[in-house]
């Protein structure tokens, strides 16, 4: 794949053990009610360089404030927990202890500094987390440790996720081959509460902790950012990216030659996630990618396709297959952003709907056609600058009620 | 009804020719594809007193600025249309056009100025208005209307709502009884792109318009702006009141010792509207009422409020009869204003399930038994100030996505 001179291909069955340096593993301690993973780890072979994103929820998991002590130590992270089942979201100083005492059984286990472990939980809100099951899994999980264990990590995370959402790309950097592989949660929940998005992004490349945090914040601005299943933004979220440096070569910062290659394949592998994760999203037929162009601002353009992507009534149009674009105007025109209302364009995939605000007629049945298929593109062109931003999302429907309708237990 | 030393009673069938001066009517023109009423009126025998509060959206469709025109002329109206099946938005010159025309037809049909009669429209967007339908109706209006035209006039604005809204108070006034009545339509669609929130509210108060317009401003913030179906803005939503001022008796202004009492009354009048239209939301099987207190700012407490009631994941959890408050934390805490993390209280009717932020052990049968009904109150407490709003709505079921994935033709 080429972005612009960037030049990136994805690895064939990567994972986030392809980098050099990184081995992972998962298993079941009990937090599920099945057998299935609950307790997963990514472990490198050095400190490796870390940065990484929190919800902005403020009623923000214990986990995530524990990860961020211990990248504030050295801006390194060796270590790498997630447990699903739990959130320890909601469940006060004892919560912080847990996370802290997950920390240290981690430290412990693996032999690293307690700083260079970080914890992640997903799942129900206002529980405390079953340490007695926690610990004696995290004792267990050195032995099931590999290079091959990105599976294990990846069934380690999921909660009713469909499909394990992983990916890994290569480029050469100054003259090295580097990796940057990632795995993500998040969307399918059978039992509620468990609205978590979650990222693990590993790479080979040697990039310092703050330049990763940079270019982690970017990214994300315009990837996981930019998805929307429901709305409603958990407790929990949170994206997490180690760097081995174990490639070799060159420091890769800002001013290298080849940053921006790194930058296009690094935002590839967020992208590929974040669409994965929408695609996912709880009871979704189809994938629905909403670009807006022309706008005169990037906050204008994002808002306005974070809530043509948010709104119920363009999900359910979509999931229905109906070319109903008075859903769409609408949205555009309560997203808070001044638009000229009298020049916006509309497109469904390649069918023109509207132009300059004036409908058009077009064949209603080939546009149910491309609604029926499992990606859908929604294409706004407000002509009034260059400024263009895309979100994803998912349809909103009948088994989107009942996977929310459910009862907890 | 007794609010504080306001005090006013229901009048039993009452519509909006209840107050003084005001008759109504209804017919079918051939908007609608059955036989139902689809153009509506509501008379004053002399220029009333006006004011109106329009939808925020952008793309706000052409009656509504027809109406705003008429109104600023003189601050009255003594005609007001209004038809459903067509939203005459989208449609660019053309529907001003159409609008202007109503408006004139209006004018010539009852005998008035252009500048007393207020259109209004509710519908499909996009499509023009066939004003040959719409035109020969007008000026059958008149033959139908009279005191008793009140049902009529409802039954005309109702697209699929499955219920016709309205209200009638009394009290006395400087010694004078005057009346406060409204007739609402919204949020019932099968037709998707008919949401649509209209408000009528009628008075025989002597009220001048610049302090009906501040009125309705405030009472609008505190009602109608809370409810939320789906929350998407329509092109069309818009309340318009008319007094006649003929129950007699002296002006009526702020400054009058009875004002906060015709206040409290108007507030009630546009309270019950608004509930109405949030029980009658699309697919709705029950009114869910969210009451934020102890908040800081009256800002605060209205997004805290209007987040929760309008999150997929806490109205699915309601349908589902979850007392899942994990979500109803989780929308606390993106509302986009700052809330003490560690004090938040929430109670599912009389059963509180968070105290400090910290879970408690309640009844889950009971708060089952209690989310089954239909009215359900989410009381969130954040002991931070004195500042309260409620915000109203209705729960996610199958049937919202049934309405809204259905085909528009």
């Amino acid at each position: 794949m080429t972005v612009g001179k960037a030049a990136f291909v994805v690895v064939p069955e990567g994972s986030v053990t392809t980098p050099a340096g990184f081995r992972a593993g998962g298993l079941h301690c009990g937090l599920k009610k099945t057998e299935r993973h609950d307790l997963g780890v990514i472990v490198c072979e050095v400190p490796a360089q870390a940065a990484g994103v929190y919800t902005l929820n403020q009623f923000q998991a214990a986990p995530l404030g524990v990860t961020k002590e211990s990248i504030a130590e050295g801006g390194t992270l060796q270590v790498m927990l997630v447990n699903s089942g739990n959130a320890n979201a909601c469940t006060g100083q004892q919560g912080v202890d847990d996370a802290r005492a997950m920390r240290a059984a981690g430290a412990k286990a693996f032999g690293v500094a307690e700083h260079l472990v970080g914890v992640t939980s997903t799942g129900v809100i206002g529980e405390l987390l079953p340490m007695g099951k926690v610990l004696p899994g995290i004792e267990r999980l050195p032995a099931g440790v590999s290079a091959d264990g990105g599976d294990d990590f990846c069934q380690a995370i999921l909660t009713t996720d469909l499909v394990k959402k992983e990916i890994c790309v290569s480029l050469t950097v100054g003259g090295t081959t580097v990796h940057i592989a990632g795995a993500a949660k998040g969307s399918g929940m059978i039992h509620p509460n468990m609205a978590t998005m979650l990222g693990f992004i590993t790479t080979d490349a040697n990039v310092a902790s703050a330049d990763l945090q940079k270019l982690l914040n970017e990214v994300t601005d315009s990837t996981f950012n930019m998805i929307t299943v429901d709305g409603d933004t958990s407790t929990n979220d949170m994206v997490v990216v180690m760097a081995s440096g174990l490639a070799g070569g060159e420091a890769l910062t800002p001013q290298h030659a080849d940053w921006e290659a790194f930058k296009a394949a690094f935002a590839f592998v967020g992208e590929h996630l974040a669409k994965a994760i929408a695609r996912d999203g709880e009871g979704a037929t189809k994938l629905v990618e909403v670009t807006i162009t022309g706008a005169d601002s990037k906050e204008a353009a994002r808002a306005i396709a974070k809530t043509v992507i948010g709104s119920s009534l363009v999900k359910t149009a979509v999931y229905g297959a109906d070319a109903n674009w008075g859903r769409i105007i609408a949205a555009v025109g309560r997203a808070g952003y001044k638009v000229e209302t009298e020049k916006v364009d509309v497109r469904l995939g390649d069918i023109t709907v509207l132009e300059q605000s004036r409908p058009v007629k077009f064949d209603e049945e080939r546009a149910a056609e491309y609604l029926k298929g499992d990606f859908v593109l929604i294409h706004v062109d407000l002509h009034m600058g260059d400024v263009s931003a895309t979100a994803w999302g998912c349809d909103l429907t009948y088994d989107y009620v009942r996977i929310n309708a459910a009862y907890r237990t």
